[in-house]
């Protein structure tokens, strides 16, 4: 999608006045607007003096990260020597820290800072030809090259996008690859992100009236068969435990399942457990005083993927699956709707994520749902992520499992009932919604640490300004968590300053704090925010705190606008079927900055529906509900068939 | 065990100086010493007339329930018209509220409260012959039988012990049997009881220096070959997958494990996680700076049990698993020192159970562990508890999966490691700690209800009484939250104050408080605790909300004193050989007080240990640290070899 179409779906967006999120933030609000355009009217080169660290790579915005790349070239001779220098520099201490046998971790961010020197110095090459992301170019010859390079480097978003989210998971240290197949290991700082979405969204389900309990992990198979959708949703893909034993191979060595110990009926490993958990809502639900009932478990399920992304699609994943039973369908809708309004609000408040909410088509809904709520997110590369899901179950689970009350007439009823979840994908939204080329970029509200400060300690015998530096450490630290703050002190004495600066700002710290003997001398403490203020500001100490307080719910504000501008701005809303085709059928999940979201008339027809699946590969991400509701399908035709629209659609390509 | 034997253990115990739990509480110090002794003096037709609800099961302590039920039968015959009356008063009620189509749930205070009027009638016959617990009785006919009578009714401790714990945990809603084998369902009740252990302990965790981290489910059966011992002691009994998707059964009906999707390689459900996680370690430590490498999980694992029993033996439950790594072996074993520590820490603080603090024998340690350590808390039966393992691996682990580092002298060394966990287990520990006859008994500090507050209606059309109690209600439950408390307020208007008063009572609510028209006129409320003090209090309005904080933190201080005499009383300390086995041969789970655990001379011997398991079934809970340390075992000859002795060992049957 070219910029002038952008800026005019965008204007028609205005004019509709209906697409809430392009109502609301239609120019750039930038966190400090004025400093970070003054940043972006400087060359490269320029904005590189102007930074304190000399290693920091530009922050790129979306579509600027070619120009910034073509215009890097623009370095004065003075400026190429100075930088050569550095290079070499690094190469040597890196030698050097090896030599001393330095930790992988440690030795990481010394060699990205010296590949980012290298990337100022030749920014049209990728800054390391060896990457993983390429094996098909020659290594060059380096002398710093060590087996961690490949690890530690973050292919950008215009280079591969899709490769893009996988150095960032990889080098952020959120996952990493099991051994077994389309099973991850999440990492201390992917899972305290988890942990932090976890406590908020609990909170909600509690509000929202619903109790935490635990059911199985494992599924009786013939509970599958009960539900006729639900069987075809589920059964296909899933893990069969079928022996309860190991034992010793007779015929050679290792370990065999014990003949001897095959289950009479073989279980399955929960893909989800709305079968189990209404077999036990029969159990408990007797009289319409037991309604409504809700129920929510945090727990691990599992389906048998074939292709796995970290986050986005795993074998087995983290949710919350929250199960809830009416006595009437009006009862039971509503809260499948508060539910995902509930979701909503979750990746707004605390994730910054922007969403589009609204009904699956039917096509796309939950095996054994007579409606399915979607809420769709918007990447960085135009694709859509499906990020959280309630279901209006009518009575299908109810009629399977037998499921009744007694009415206040004494009458007999069948139950109606809801399911909705989010699982750990949500972490994959935070990532690609959020993060740039130099690495995460974490909302305040989620994450782990807020504020790293880092001491730069004195000359080795300068006891008096040791002093005065631990004290007016110690001062400032009390004050930040006085305000609530998630506070770490990095005095690590074996890691340079720049490369500190470096590592927190790669895993996604909000607001760097750096305090030296001169700034205490001064009464004050330098502030450097991840994203959204290029420019260090110096601050009282006094004020530190406060002003950081302020700042993390500005940064958190703007990352929410920021992300709202983009999801607006790949909003098409005037296409054709041919203009939507031509832009998707060959659009990649690896191309970053991708066409986007097309809101369209629409005939609900699950045939024409498939048809464009197969012809640009585009599905129906939601009737987006406040559009329908507003009725903006009426006296329209259906973009593809022609026929008078039913809804309006959103099509896009999706992870 | 006889009094007086107890008393002797006891004295000796104090002579001793060395049993912390004995030494600190020996004399029975009430939360509110006088009240409860002189309620105890009364005999229990006396002891009924000052409970202000006629229904009240008077809260029976150890030893004393069947002197209750013998002296419940010197009514005088005043007392017995007036019970019968009441007794056919409710039957009544219960009809109408069934032809009403009361719920189940409602209908069940109710039930039980006719049984507790029924036994207050002749207390020497079981409340109902229709027991589950006994099914070869004659069902006998009876007006208000119903099919809820069974499900509800709480055996005494005393009649036996472990039908007692099996009903507390249906009648309290804490978890059920479910459909697949030795697995439970935790229903909410139960699950906040272990969500606020989980938070407790995740701080904990978190102050010691581990990070939250998750790993897959499934792990590869070749890895449980790596390490010789773990082989031997997890194998055997784990669940199996095999195949990978479920088909529609050709043959028949139903769907089989697809033959296509058969694994190459089987996986099982991890019965723990050491191997997986050594596995990753080996990724992740290179340098001496990548330790001590701390992560935890809260996970579910799956250990093919035979007998199960809910919380204290399931196939799948729930827990949290340590595991850490070190460059020393001073440093793992000070790891695995300290995190049980904070096990024994979290019992003592969070669940008002002390502890015995100790070392397995060589027998009993963790497969794959050079030393184990437990926490042995005592169950009301006189079994013991293992409730929580810390285990030193040595450098097992780290050489089965060729985890090395280099040292700061540039040396490759192994690495030493620990795990440690807790698990819904401690959910038993609790029940069988503090309940009683009447119902779960819980600590304020884990309790998930804190306050119940019941407000008395006032009649029909006094709305001037119901604005001013509404009012009062409001200012009550405001104050009452300030002060960080966990209020309900049980406001249904289709059940009667008394069965509200029994259910929060039955769930183990530590304190409720009644606001009734009149309490509100004099600016008071009525408290009750659910143990410690039998009367009930008046209280003004203003002080309320600072009285319950603090009588909240007294009945804390109380429960865990009582639990620690009982301790202390059931430590047999100069036993020998001849007078254990005859205690303990004989000993059942299901026998309420039984003889309790023997600390012994003993010289430490794998044999004679076997044989005095096979003699009378029981084990070494532990080397306890304490006394072992103090030298207590020195100059003393085993109490079964009568060799020379090494350790001090605490002998019991256990669970």
């Amino acid at each position: 999608m070219s910029p002038a179409s952008s800026i005019r779906a965008s204007r028609t967006a205005l004019r509709l006045g209906l697409i809430t999120m392009a109502a609301t933030s239609m120019l750039t609000r930038a966190f400090q607007g004025p400093a970070i355009r003054s940043i972006r009217a400087l060359s490269a080169s320029q904005a590189a003096t102007i930074q304190h660290a000399s290693f920091i790579i530009p922050h790129s915005r979306p579509n600027l990260t070619r120009r910034h790349m073509s215009t890097a070239a623009e370095l004065s001779p003075t400026q190429r020597t100075e930088l050569e220098s550095k290079i070499k520099a690094k190469g040597d201490e890196i030698r050097t820290l090896k030599e001393n046998g330095i930790s992988k971790s440690d030795l990481a961010p010394h060699v990205d800072e010296l590949k980012a020197l290298k990337s100022q110095l030749d920014p049209s090459a990728p800054p390391s030809s060896s990457s993983v992301s390429d094996n098909s170019k020659k290594k060059q010859a380096d002398s710093t090259t060590t087996d961690t390079e490949e690890s530690d480097y973050i292919t950008s978003r215009s280079e591969n996008y899709s490769k893009w989210y996988n150095d960032i998971i990889r080098v952020c240290d959120l996952a990493e690859l099991s051994p077994v197949r389309g099973c991850m290991v999440i990492k201390p700082w992917g899972m305290s992100i988890w942990d932090q979405i976890h406590k908020d969204l609990d909170e909600r389900i509690k509000e929202h009236g619903a109790e935490n309990a635990y059911f199985p992990l494992l599924i009786p198979k013939s509970f599958l068969s009960k539900e006729a959708e639900h069987v075809d949703g589920f059964a296909k893909e899933c893990a069969v435990v079928t022996h309860h034993r190991l034992t010793a191979d007779k015929e050679g060595g290792g370990l065999i399942a014990d003949p001897e110990a095959e289950l009479e009926d073989p279980l399955i490993i929960r893909p989800t457990s709305e079968t189990m958990i209404w077999y036990m809502f029969k159990k408990w639900i007797v009289s319409h005083r037991d309604l409504p009932l809700k129920v929510n478990q945090w727990a691990n399920v599992m389906r048998w993927e074939m292709r796995t992304r970290p986050f986005l699609r795993t074998s087995e994943f983290l949710w919350q699956e929250g199960h809830t039973a009416h006595a009437t369908a009006e009862g039971a809708l509503q809260d499948s709707k508060d539910m995902i309004d509930q979701y909503a609000a979750l990746c707004r408040d605390l994730l910054a994520i922007p969403v589009v909410k609204g009904a699956k088509s039917p096509s796309e809904r939950f095996a054994g749902a007579e409606e399915t709520f979607t809420i769709e997110a918007l990447m960085q590369n135009g694709w859509a992520l499906q990020s959280g899901t309630s279901h209006f179950l009518g009575q299908s689970f109810g009629k399977a499992f037998d499921v009744t009350f007694q009415d206040a007439e004494g009458k007999q009823q069948d139950v109606w009932g809801t399911s909705w979840g989010v699982s750990t994908r949500l972490i994959g939204a935070l990532i690609m919604t959020h993060s740039d080329d130099a690495g995460l970029v974490l909302p305040p509200r989620v994450a782990p640490v807020q504020v790293v400060v880092v001491p730069i300690p004195p000359k080795k015998n300068d006891e008096e300004s040791k002093v005065a530096l631990n004290s007016a450490l110690d001062t400032l630290v009390a004050d930040l968590k006085s305000k609530g703050l998630k506070v770490k002190v990095d005095d690590r004495d074996y890691v340079r300053n720049g490369a500190k600066y470096f590592e927190w700002e790669r895993k996604g710290v909000p607001l760097r704090i750096e305090l030296g003997p001169r700034d205490v001398k001064g009464d004050v403490c330098v502030f450097k925010y991840r994203v959204g203020k290029e420019e260090k500001e110096t601050i009282s100490l006094e004020e530190a705190s406060a002003k950081a307080a302020e700042g993390l719910e500005e940064l958190q504000t703007y990352l929410l606008d920021t992300a709202k501008e983009r999801l607006a701005a790949k909003m098409n809303l005037m296409a054709t079927y041919d203009q939507m085709k031509e832009a998707l059928e060959k659009d990649e999940a690896s191309e970053y900055n991708g066409p986007g979201l097309y809101l369209v008339p629409w005939k609900c027809d699950a045939v024409n529906e498939e048809k464009i699946k197969e012809e640009c590969k585009a599905t129906i991400r939601c009737y987006p509900t406040d559009v329908n509701e507003a009725g903006m399908w009426k006296d329209k035709k259906c973009f593809y068939s022609g026929e008078d629209a039913t809804h309006m659609a959103l099509f896009g390509r999706a992870f």
